[in-house]
């Protein structure tokens, strides 16, 4: 039993809508915070809602090394854990297996690998995957496992890889079974080839899933490529199930993306820019240890409706970075969050209203203004 | 004109009220969180203030090298800088100028150092200390700059050292002049020396402040001596303007030292220990490392009114801790800070309620539990 998904408007390819879960509406287009070890990095729960966010996401990889699956399901599931009663995204694990662990040893099975914490030797397939992150974690909405695989990729690598994470998805589907209260999401792969993503996402819906990611992007393909990529993947989407490109990203790719029909994103940038002085704004990240910003009495933003961007001067925050201050990455993880749920609500506004392309227009000048 | 000091119930030396600011009233006896530079490490101003906190402490030998004294004025003073609309006590420099920076030339003016951040030369004396804490800081409380006693110290060099204190506070009375919405306080030194404390208390009420620090203890010499130093010093201090104990301590000092008649208080060690996996409670520190939390739903204290006291449980604190999350800091800094506020809040209601003796001795009683 699938969650609905209340689609409001659409404007060419983007759409706005709310995908509906016992733990509360997700508002689509939207954006999860980044919750890596059950906490989003310097942010208080409270403050990742009160930012606008309905939704986080939460690492496999990290959770089952650090505290543990079966000891985060001892301690309640990871909700209660980390004090978060909205839904919760876990990721398959896959991506960090690759991008983190040592000593990985795949087979058709799955992969063993060695944690990057302690050294400690461990076993993802993906029954053992959809265990963690439904039953013992106990996510609303559940990845396949994956094998994510590595840019740039010959064809026939790419292929291969694919279609292994056609079976694999077919095996956590299996080990996910019916569920009454939590979903599971198919992730395409295929590299930058436009016939293989098709293939992967035909294969993907022949299995079915309750939504559909696009995986493997965000690798270093570039602005163009990623496109171009989701140019030619979400056509061959279901459109009554949500769309999630996982793992970007700036705020010019979510524009995009949106207009090219997704409805989902999630991004360590805004609390990993924060937590190193950057600031995001329409034109892009700015840092606050620039010396322009020494006397700068002006806040982050006005026009945001959260006390990171308007209660402190930028003054403040130059200060508080050059001092190596906790809050200077408090204050900015905060607001970054906060702009990236404001820069969601204001697509979700344009789209139901209609001027979703006017304002898509207007994004990109500010944009490449800030680039100039 | 001084600020009014308001005595509300006193038992034996302890005693409660409030000095009463233009920024507020201070209730005492009082815990002041310590704001380095120009933040109370990694709380939010709301946090302290949700706390319990009437008043912080800002450092002039901080502020005054970065941002720097005449940028914070600039910017329209500490209070508006850091966003904290309370009371504000700043320090005079003179101990961190002993403790942290390079190259130290002492003479009767004044004291010349460089910065531990740039190696830049400064000079700090009686004259530039208050225009830096009362004119650009605007600090509430201004405090005379003083020599720090090294501890141990030989008496001859105790009296020389005092002495010069001594001229100290007269100068920085003479720079301070009259205001009307401004204190500013006198420092006792003398180390050890019962004779050389009764002659600083003598010769500062002399030129007359309107509030008496002790200073120069919390540098090692231990709990015993610091109970007789207090001993030796607070009976010849006004009984009609408020004593504050500079950089003590733990939760046992407090209590001694109230039992003693000091009134105010600031000390890092909330926020120090807080960002180093530490809660403190009645029985002394724990260290949330430890593998006894790993599976510990309970909460830090129920009895205190703060959600970092309540709203997460030891568990979770244990993780964030050990995966060295921002999140385990902030939270245990704010429960430090909460955990001190509310020990003052109970001393001023047994003493308002002339039940501090038997508090004290439970008090005690449970601290010597914990270190056993």
């Amino acid at each position: 039993m699938p969650f609905p998904f209340r689609l409001d408007a659409t404007e060419g390819a983007a759409r706005t809508g709310a995908l509906q879960t016992p733990r509360g509406d997700i508002r689509t287009p939207a954006f999860m915070p980044v919750g890596t070890a059950a906490t989003v990095k310097a942010l208080y729960p409270d403050q990742v809602r009160q930012a606008g966010a309905d939704i986080i996401l939460g690492n496999t990889y990290h959770l089952m090394l650090r505290p543990g699956a079966e000891r985060v399901a001892r301690l309640g599931g990871l909700h209660r854990f980390m004090g978060w009663d909205g839904p919760i995204l876990t990721d398959s694990g896959g991506f960090q297996v690759w991008s983190l662990s040592a000593l990985r040893k795949m087979s058709e099975q799955g992969v063993e690998f060695k944690s990057h914490i302690d050294g400690s030797k461990h076993m993802l397939t993906p029954e053992r995957s959809i265990e963690i992150q439904a039953d013992l974690l106990g996510a609303d909405i559940s990845m396949q496992f994956d094998e994510c695989t590595p840019f740039p990729c010959e064809r026939d690598e790419a292929a291969r890889s694919m279609e292994l994470s056609v079976r694999w998805g077919a095996r956590s589907k299996a080990a996910f079974g019916e569920r009454q209260s939590q979903a599971l999401f198919g992730i395409v792969q295929g590299s930058v080839y436009e016939d293989l993503r098709r293939q992967s996402a035909e294969a993907l819906i022949e299995t079915g899933f309750d939504g559909y990611a696009v995986g493997g992007l965000a690798v270093g393909e570039g602005f163009e490529t990623m496109c171009q990529v989701l140019d030619a993947t979400t056509p061959h989407l279901p459109g009554d199930r949500p769309r999630y490109l996982m793992g970007v990203g700036r705020p010019i790719d979510l524009v995009e993306a949106v207009a090219r029909g997704i409805d989902m994103f999630d991004c360590v940038m805004p609390t990993r820019s924060g937590r190193h002085g950057q600031a995001w704004s329409d034109f892009g990240p700015f840092n606050l240890k620039n010396a322009r910003y020494a006397e700068d009495q002006s806040p982050l933003d006005e026009s945001i409706d959260c006390p990171a961007s308007r209660d402190w001067s930028k003054a403040y925050l130059h200060h508080l970075v050059r001092a190596g201050e906790y809050l200077g990455s408090m204050i900015l993880s905060w607001h970054n969050v906060a702009y990236y749920e404001h820069l969601m609500a204001r697509m979700r506004a344009a789209i139901a209203e209609g001027r979703f392309e006017a304002f898509r227009a207007e994004f990109r000048a500010r944009w490449e203004q800030g680039q100039a």
